[in-house]
C-alpha cells in the first residue's frame, strides 16, 4: 500500500486499532514535552503513580510560560520542576532558555518519531517529520509511564504547495491563508500534511510557523516530510546523525485535498478576535496601533527577527508605539546579538524581553484599553493578551515591523524599500540549553516549596453506597464554572488541597463547605443537564471535586474531554436514559448505589433507587473495558500503580 | 565665608530661611524627576491645580517601575503619562528606556542645579554635583508649579576619600562600608559630601552607586563635586556645554567628619534583611544561592555589567542558578551588545531582562522560598523582592558574578583569575531616549483609560461643624493600616474613588460604608494614640480618607510625613493637650467645632465640646502660617489654584 507521511508515522507506532478514520487507535509515544504551566501536575502525577524513570526515548520539561516571578510560587515551581526532571529522568530546560517548541526542535526533535506534549502548540514539531500532538496533562503522564496514547484515527488532508512566496510574504501568510479558507474548526479530527514542489522554498523554521498554527485550525497534527531541508537544519544543530528521510510514497493519497500556489499570496492579517478573521493587510491598513509584538512559537525563527531588524534598521519606531521583541530561545538571542540584529532593534526603540512565551499567553505586555496590538503570535482570542477589552491582530514579522515604523497598520510592500535578504548563520551554540538528567537518581529528592503538595491517595469506588445530591445544575456547565482559571486560582495549580476551595464556587459558594462535611462520611454526587463540562481541558475540574468526595456525576450528556478526565480520576460518569428523570431528582435527595462493581461491568443500563421514595432512576454508561478497569481501580493513578 | 559643595548648592537656591542646621529653608528647584509608580498622581495633581506648563528648567517623567503589563492598567498609565508629559511640558522617557536615575544622569543632570524627584533614590544624581533629593509626590508637584521646596537645613557630613580601591573591590563596597559604620539611620537629617584625593579614582557612575544608596543611610542628599570626571562624562554624552566646575572652597568645613581609605576596603555584603547588616564577603562565603541578580540604580554603570561579563566569559553558571541581568538603560544595553558583553553573559546562561527597575522593586524575579538571592540592588528589606520569606543579600557585581559561577556566596578574590580591566566606550547613542514635549500644548488631551480618574474637588473646612468619631485607634497606626499597599491596592493608584474603598479596612472593614454614609452629611473624624501615620510616605493615606469625608484627625502625636500629607490634603491635624483625654472619647461621640477659622489662626490651644456631654477636650496644633493658609483653602491643590 502506498502511504503518505502521516500514515507512515502512525503505522510505525500503532499498538492497537486499525488506521480507519474515526476508529480508536493506540500509539507508542517516543518523546514528550511538558511546560511549567501544565508540567507541575504531570510531575505530581508521576510521583503519585510511583514511577521511577520515564520510559520514553526522550522527555523534556521546559520553563517558558510563567517567568514573571512576582512572588515565591513561580520560582518554587521552577525548582520543583528541575528536581522532578532529575528524579524521573527528564531533560530540563531552565527559565530563559526559551519557548518549548523551538527549543525542542533545536535540541531533541527527530524525524520519524512521535511527540506528545501538554501544550496545544506541540503540533509545531510536525515540521520535523514527526507526529507531534498536544494533549491533556495526564495523557502525557501516561505516555511518560510507557502507556499508549489513544486517539481516534484522523482523516488526512493533503495540502499541495506550489510556487514561491513573493517578496514581503512569508510563512505566517501561508497559515493565515489556510485559516482564511478553512476557519478555526477546519482541521478538527484531521492531520494536515503539506507536500509538493513549494516545500523547497520553506525552511524548517518556516514550516514550524505553519505547523504551529495547525492548532488554530483545530487539527490533531500537522506533518511535513523530512527532506534535505530538515537534514540541513539538524546539521546546523550538530545533530546530522538524527536525520532520516521520510516522505510520502509516490502514489500516496489523502482523504481530502487542498492546494496553495505560494506565488499568489499577499500579506494577510487576522483581525480581532479570532485567528480565522483573515483579510489582506492592505484592507486593514491605516488603523492606528499601540503595540507591535514580535515573538512566540508562531514566528520563532532567526529570519523572523532578522527581517524585522532589517526593516527598522537605521530608523526610529513611531512615537508612542510599544515595539516588543520576545526572542523565542536563548540560542536565537545569542545569534541575533552576534549578527547585529538586536543592536538594530534596540537602536530603533525596541523593548527587549526575556526569551519565553511572555505576552503570548498574557504574561506581560498586555495592550492598553481598546488600542490595537499587532502580534506575530498564534492566537487573538478575546482577553488572551491580559487586557479584557483587547484588540489583537495576528500577522507576519514583516507586517508588524512595517507598522511599528509608521504607527498604523501597514502593508509592508508599501514601505518602498528593497525586501531584505536574510542569510541564516550556519552554526548555533547549544551550550547549556538542556540539562540532561543524572544517570543515578537514587538520591534526588523532589524540592517542594510551601505551595506544592502531593496528589492525595484516592480510594477505589465502593460496591454499595448512598450518595446525597449536592448540586443540581442546568445545561452547558463549563469547566470554568466547575473550577475557574485566572490569576486568582492558577497559582495553586500545584496544590490540590488549596485549589479545591474554589471548586463550583461560581455555582454555589457553599459547595466547598458542604462537600467537606460529607467527604469522610461517604462522599457526594452532582447532577446536571446537557453538555456538562464543556470548555477548557483542565484536569483540575475533575481532580478538585474528587478530592472533596465527588464519586458520581449524573447528567443528560457530557463534553468529551471532561468525561475522559472524570474517568481518569475515578469519578463514575452516568447519563439519564429518560431525560425527563432529571426533573425527578432534587438537591439533597439521596441515591442508593448497590452491587455497583458487578453492575457496571455487566450492564450498560441499570436502576438506582431514590432513598425514602417510590422512584428509581434508570441510568446508563458508555465505558470501554479500559475505562472500567481505570474506574474500578479508583482512577488512572491507582490503575498504573497496580499495573507496574 | 568658605563653603563646601552642599552649602554652595543651597546658598544658590535659597529662597527663605537661613543655613542653620534644623531651621526650615525654602529652596528653588531647577529640575524634577517622576516615575510611573508615583507620577500618575503627580500628573493628576497638576491637572487638578489647573497648571498649564511646568515652571522648572527641566522636568522628566520616566516609566521604569511597572513594566510588566499583566492587564490594561499599566499600559493605560503609560499612555496617560505620555499625554500628561506632552501637555504639561515634561520630557517623557518611554518604557524600556531604563531606570530614571541613570537615564536622568545621562540626559538631563547638570552640575550646580537642584533636582527633586518622587523617588527615594533621586539622591543618586548628587554624583553630578547637584543637590538631588527624593520627596513625596505633591512636593514634586509643587516644585513643578514653581513653588519652593521646604526642608529643614541638614547637617553636612564630610567624607574624605583617600587611596585607591584594590582589585575586586568597587564602589558598592564603599557605600556598604558607610552602611557598616553608620547604619540605616546614620544619615538622617544630613547631607553627605564626599571629597578628597580618592575621588579621582571614582568615575561618575561609581559616584552614582555611592550617592544612590545614601538613601539607605537615611540622608537628605549626597553630594559630590563637579570635577574633570564629570566633565568627561558629560562630554561622552554630547553635553560638554552643560559642565561647570563646582568644588568646595579650600577652607571649607563640615558639621561632622568621616574618612575612608579606599585601599583598605575588601568585598562586603549586606546580609538579610537590612542594608546595614554588613560583613566581609569572606565571612559569608560558602552559603548556597538560588539567584544572582545584576542591575538597578544601585549598580547602573557600564563597568558594573562589563565586569560581570568578563568574570563569567567562557564559563557556565552553576546548575540551577537563576542569573538575572537587568540592564539599567537602553543606552547601556546597546553599548553592552556592541562590545560583546551581552553575548558573554548569555553564553554563560544569563536570563536577560528588559531595561527597568524590575525585581529591585518586586516586579518580577522574586526568589524561591527561603533561598538566598545575591543582588546588586540597594535594598533588602523583608519581602521587598516579592517573596515574603525572602533572603536577599546586597553586594557588588564582582561578588554576584563570582557567586553565579560557583553557586555559593563567593569572595571574588578567591576565583583565582586576573581582575578584568574595563575600558568604557567613549561615545554613547542618545537617540530616542527622551521625547521632548511639543512647544504648543494647546491641542493635547490627557489620555485616561477607564482606571484613571480625576482628583475630586475638595471643599474648604467650614467654620462651624459637628463631627462623629468613626474610629478610635491605638498607638503606632501605620500608613499601611490606613491604606494598604501591595498588588491588590496599588493598581488603583490613579483612581481615588476606587482606592478609597480600601481605606482603614485592616482596622475596621465597615469604615468605607460608614464614612460614605456621613460623607455628604457633614463628614467625620478619627482619633488615635501616639505615632499616628508612621511608615511609608504614601499620599493616598491622606487623600483616600479625605475623599470619604475625613475632616479632623485628633491623636496623641503624629509621624512627620503623614502630618504633612494631612495638611496638604486639607485635613485638620490636632493633638490632645492632656493625653488622658483620649480615654474620655469613644467611637460614635460627636464633637462640636465652633468658630474654627478664627480659632486656629489665633490660638495654639482651644476646647472642643463633646455633644450631649458635660465634657470638653482641650486640643492643640503646631501649624505655621503657610500650613494654615493651605488648610483654610481646603488643601494645597485649592491653595495653589487661588495663588495662580
Amino acid at each position: 500500500m502506498q502511504l503518505n507521511v502521516a500514515q507512515k508515522l502512525i503505522q510505525n507506532h500503532l499498538l492497537s486499532g486499525e488506521m480507519n478514520a474515526g476508529e480508536e487507535i493506540g500509539l507508542r509515544i517516543d518523546q514528550t514535552l511538558t511546560q511549567d504551566a501544565t508540567g507541575t501536575m504531570v510531575m505530581l502525577e508521576l510521583e503519585a503513580m510511583g514511577i521511577d524513570k520515564v520510559k520514553t526515548e526522550a522527555s523534556a520539561q521546559y520553563v517558558d510560560h510563567n517567568l514573571i516571578q512576582e512572588d515565591f510560587r513561580n520560582a518554587d515551581d521552577h525548582l520543583f520542576l528541575r528536581s522532578a526532571a532529575q528524579k524521573f529522568g527528564i531533560y530540563f530546560s531552565r527559565p530563559g532558555n526559551g519557548v518549548s517548541h523551538p527549543v525542542h526542535m533545536q535540541q531533541l526533535a527527530r524525524p520519524g518519531k512521535t511527540l506528545l506534549g501538554s501544550d496545544s502548540h506541540t503540533c509545531a514539531n510536525g515540521c520535523m517529520g514527526m507526529l507531534a500532538m498536544g494533549a491533556g496533562g495526564i495523557d502525557v503522564t501516561m505516555a511518560m509511564a510507557g502507556e499508549p496514547y489513544f486517539v481516534k484515527m484522523p482523516r488526512i488532508m493533503g495540502v499541495e504547495l506550489t510556487g514561491k512566496l513573493p517578496d514581503w510574504v512569508s510563512a505566517k501568510d501561508v497559515i493565515l491563508e489556510m485559516l482564511r479558507r478553512h476557519g478555526v474548526k477546519g482541521g478538527v479530527g484531521k492531520i494536515i500534511e503539506y507536500y509538493g514542489p513549494g516545500l523547497k522554498e520553506l525552511s524548517a523554521m518556516d514550516r514550524h510557523v505553519i505547523a504551529n498554527m495547525g492548532a488554530e485550525l483545530g487539527a490533531t497534527a500537522t506533518v511535513f516530510p523530512s527532506d534535505q531541508e530538515i537534514k540541513r537544519f539538524l546539521k546546523q544543530q550538530g545533530r546530522a546523525e538524527d536525520w532520516i528521510e521520510l516522505k510520502a510514497d509516490k502514489q500516496a493519497s489523502y482523504d481530502e485535498y487542498e492546494q496553495i500556489d505560494l506565488s499568489s499570496l499577499e500579506p494577510l492579517i487576522a483581525t480581532p478576535s479570532s485567528p480565522d478573521n483573515v483579510m489582506p493587510v492592505a484592507e486593514a491598513a491605516g488603523e492606528a496601533i499601540y503595540q507591535s509584538y514580535i515573538g512566540s512559537s508562531a514566528n520563532p525563527g532567526y529570519r523572523d527577527f532578522a527581517i524585522a531588524s532589517e526593516i527598522v534598521k537605521g530608523r526610529q519606531i513611531a512615537a508612542g508605539i510599544s515595539f516588543d521583541i520576545n526572542p523565542t530561545s536563548r540560542q536565537l538571542l545569542e545569534q541575533l546579538v552576534e549578527t547585529g540584529h538586536i543592536a538594530n532593534l534596540l537602536a530603533a526603540g525596541a523593548r527587549m524581553h526575556q526569551a519565553g512565551c511572555n505576552g503570548c499567553i498574557g504574561m506581560g505586555q498586555a495592550p492598553a484599553t481598546g488600542r490595537n496590538s499587532l502580534r506575530t503570535t498564534p492566537r487573538n482570542f478575546p482577553g488572551r493578551s491580559g487586557t479584557r477589552e483587547d484588540s489583537v491582530f495576528l500577522c507576519s514579522p514583516e507586517t508588524a515591523a512595517a507598522s511599528a515604523l509608521t504607527g498604523v497598520i501597514t502593508d509592508p510592500r508599501t514601505l518602498d524599500i528593497p525586501y531584505p535578504k536574510i542569510s541564516e548563520p550556519t552554526a548555533f551554540s547549544t551550550q547549556g540549553m538542556l540539562e540532561a538528567p543524572p544517570a543515578d537518581n537514587s538520591d534526588i529528592e523532589l524540592e517542594k516549596g510551601p505551595n506544592i503538595t502531593t496528589i492525595p491517595d484516592f480510594e477505589p469506588l465502593e460496591d454499595n453506597f448512598d450518595l446525597p445530591v449536592l448540586l443540581k445544575m442546568a445545561d452547558n456547565i463549563s469547566t470554568d464554572e466547575i473550577l475557574a482559571g485566572g490569576s486568582r486560582v492558577l497559582p495553586y495549580r500545584s496544590n490540590i488541597q488549596k485549589i479545591s476551595t474554589f471548586a463550583f464556587e461560581i455555582i454555589d459558594e457553599d459547595y466547598y463547605e458542604k462537600a467537606m462535611k460529607k467527604r469522610d462520611n461517604g462522599g457526594h454526587m452532582v447532577i446536571a443537564g446537557f453538555n456538562y463540562g464543556q470548555g477548557s481541558s483542565r484536569e483540575h475540574a475533575a481532580l478538585a471535586p474528587r478530592y472533596l468526595g465527588l464519586k458520581v456525576v449524573l447528567v443528560k450528556d457530557f463534553a468529551r474531554i471532561h468525561l475522559q478526565n472524570l474517568i481518569n480520576f475515578g469519578i463514575l460518569p452516568l447519563t439519564f436514559v429518560q431525560e425527563e428523570d432529571y426533573n425527578l431528582l432534587h438537591q439533597r435527595d439521596i441515591l442508593e448505589f448497590r452491587d455497583i462493581h458487578h453492575t457496571i461491568q455487566n450492564q450498560r443500563q441499570f436502576d438506582i433507587q431514590i432513598k425514602d421514595s417510590d422512584h428509581a432512576i434508570t441510568v446508563q454508561h458508555d465505558l470501554t473495558k479500559r475505562h472500567l478497569d481505570i474506574l474500578l481501580a479508583g482512577g488512572i493513578i491507582n490503575w498504573i500503580k497496580q499495573k507496574h
